[in-house]
């Protein structure tokens, strides 16, 4: 049956007749976690500890004792909770969203994205992506026909875009740009300025902007956080795509959002019975009560700049590799191609430091040689420290062996 | 940025600009509600009153409890709750499924009737598909920009499958058939012989077919339920997609599963964190013990049957309309033909009856002239009785307006 499959399920593999490194198929993970390997290749606030805010949870528990949670949501979402997303988009985002004509409510952020993407993307249409970024905005574009146009960011440039790089790359062809931002896995989160020229360029050739904002919190060192929707000009072509798994920890709870304009909106709001269906109904009273008071993030915070900070310091001076501070969210995104390569490593650590993080390639062709770390996990910080410890200890060993003797 | 979509989203409403008929975007039955009109229109068991197992609350509440809800769950599903349906499968479906190969969990089986087409159907592909029948079925066909040949079954026939009416749609461009068995709206469950006749088309003609069986629980009058799938032949081209909201009545849960041949499943398993993402934590938990002891289902069989036949008893002699006993589920599916088109039906029972239910036409070419009430609402029986009685009462009294007299 398989070669009546569109052209991108063909090339595709789910880890039954290969190995794959897919973190999210097959049981290599389980197996690993039985083996003692800890699991930093998650980006799912401290994994595997309990942690969800207690009025989160009492909220959450209640609508299931009271029966209600066996009934369906609106497919379009639940409107107290698109409420408090818009008082949360106006203070936050700088956007104004009416809670019933700019939002949707989606069963996580994932299905948010291919939604976001589905009615444009056909045909041959050029998609501009960030490379790297995450691997669904690759895999997305492939799966809905479009061809994938890689716009490299640099190291040397500290992972920010190049309005250049976008312009070279421009043809009649080229129908949307997909962005994450702040970027998963290299944490950048995207200047103003970048951002306004990336604004004017996407204006002027009438593209379409489909923007990933999962990571915007928490965002270090008081860097600007902004959001592309709300620069002049761009709210009428820009969906963005926002989730409750990252800064406010509740991933298995699959909540997110999408915000755009009504006309777009109107679109996504006529087929999302059919594409998405309806959005758990426990999760989202749960999501109401972590919108309405979200102070629990204010320690969220406190916590990932803690880890941030130690990661950084811990791995700096490791020799051959090179370290950036994280601008954003919970993973450090590190340059060891001098070490090895990005699956050579991954499967040293397993092994040596017995921690599994990420490979780099499935983020684009600028994830070679590098790997990504989820400092995020873990309830206790210190437990996080003996992790990032033994992954200095495995790494500088490492290092010694090839030659590299530190700075 | 509307003319950049595909065709089909050009074409569809989601209300905010017109007003639609959907059920499922807008505030127009919150509305009705607070004008103290009973909502007879969504296939969620019990609706709006407390319905969920005892065990199954208590797991659920559990993993909320301790915390753990907070995680991801891996993308194709938990293993555990992939055991049990396996259980199932093997007992209720006549499949032999391997957990880790033949099953995905999604997010309710809207997305995975979504995601069993979406590998498949593309470029103008023509697919067949009964008409009337569920309305994802024809939208998904056009959002993945295939043909929609529409198969009619009609009422003479008892709403059974005519293989000829296949046949003489035959092309060389045929593809795939969507199949929902039972079939919502008209409840039938479709023959052994006739699915054997539909299973030789297929094969020979080298096509695939997806089936829902959403609403394979409950049948009633000892009906065989016969899960294609496991017909000669047919299991290496066929997707199933299944639900936990209708026969177990966990619609707000949202919780589905798709089965199919493990070649074809890889291609599902490598793509699913893409375009489903992950399906809620605790729902699962939740829903291992519904799987687990599903003893609960003798109940809610006990509570259907005795439904339908009220709703048939007391509907039968209306004059006027022609109602059959349903076959399965907890829905009726009407022919008000003489009495007035589709909508001004349903308008004229929101006014008359204070009841709210569905019109015909989003099933199908072949929906008009008929509602569909789902019968399958509200806790007690005896309220279900009163909305029954006011529906019999107003039909009658339009009858007899147009010169009906009964039988
Ligand atoms: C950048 C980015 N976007 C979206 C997602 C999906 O998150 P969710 O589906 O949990 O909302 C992830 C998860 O890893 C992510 O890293
Ligand atoms: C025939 C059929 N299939 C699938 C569904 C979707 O159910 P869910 O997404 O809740 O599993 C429905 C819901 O009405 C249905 O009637």
């Amino acid at each position: 049956m398989n070669n009546k499959m569109r052209e991108a399920f063909q090339k595709i593999d789910g880890g039954l007749f290969s190995s794959v490194s897919k973190a999210d198929v097959g049981d290599a993970y389980d197996n690993m976690q039985k083996d003692g390997v800890r699991l930093m290749a998650w980006a799912d606030p401290f994994y595997p500890d309990s942690s969800i805010p207690e009025h989160v949870k009492k909220a959450t528990i209640k609508v299931i004792e009271n029966g209600f949670s066996s009934h369906y949501t609106v497919p379009i979402g639940n409107m107290v909770l698109k409420q408090e997303i818009s008082k949360k988009l106006l203070k936050y985002n700088g956007i104004k969203a009416d809670p019933k004509r700019n939002i949707l409510i989606t069963p996580g952020s994932d299905s948010g994205l291919f939604y976001a993407m589905l009615p444009f993307v056909q045909n041959g249409d050029e998609i501009m992506i960030v490379d790297p970024s995450y691997p669904n905005n690759f895999q997305n574009t492939d799966i809905l026909g479009g061809v994938i146009v890689r716009v490299p960011v640099y190291e040397e440039n500290n992972f920010q875009l190049n309005i250049n790089e976008f312009k070279k790359r421009l043809t009649d062809k080229t129908k949307m740009v997909v962005l994450t931002n702040p970027n998963n896995p290299t944490t950048t989160v995207y200047r103003r300025e970048c951002l306004e020229q990336l604004r004017d360029f996407i204006v002027e050739n009438d593209l379409i902007l489909v923007v990933d904002q999962a990571f915007e919190m928490p965002v270090f060192d008081d860097i600007e956080m902004v959001t592309v929707a709300a620069l002049e000009g761009m709210w009428e072509r820009t969906l963005t795509v926002f989730s409750l798994s990252k800064g406010m920890g509740l991933s298995g709870y699959r909540v997110g959002y999408i915000v755009a304009d009504d006309k777009i909106m109107d679109k996504l709001y006529a087929a999302t019975v059919s594409v998405l269906g309806a959005t758990n109904t426990a999760a989202q009273i749960g999501c109401i009560e972590a919108m309405k008071d979200d102070s629990f993030l204010e320690e969220y915070f406190k916590v990932h700049l803690e880890r941030r900070d130690m990661v950084y310091n811990l791995l700096k001076d490791v020799p051959g590799i090179v370290v950036h501070k994280s601008e954003s969210g919970f993973l450090s995104w590190i340059n060891v191609s001098k070490l090895g390569s990005s699956q050579e490593i991954v499967d040293y650590l397993i092994k040596e430091a017995k921690v599994a993080v990420n490979i780099g390639e499935p983020y684009g062709l600028q994830g070679e040689g590098y790997i990504r770390i989820v400092h995020g996990v873990l309830g206790s910080t210190d437990d996080l420290r003996g992790c990032i410890e033994d992954i200095k200890k495995a790494l500088t060993k490492l290092a010694y062996s090839k030659g590299y003797k530190g700075v």
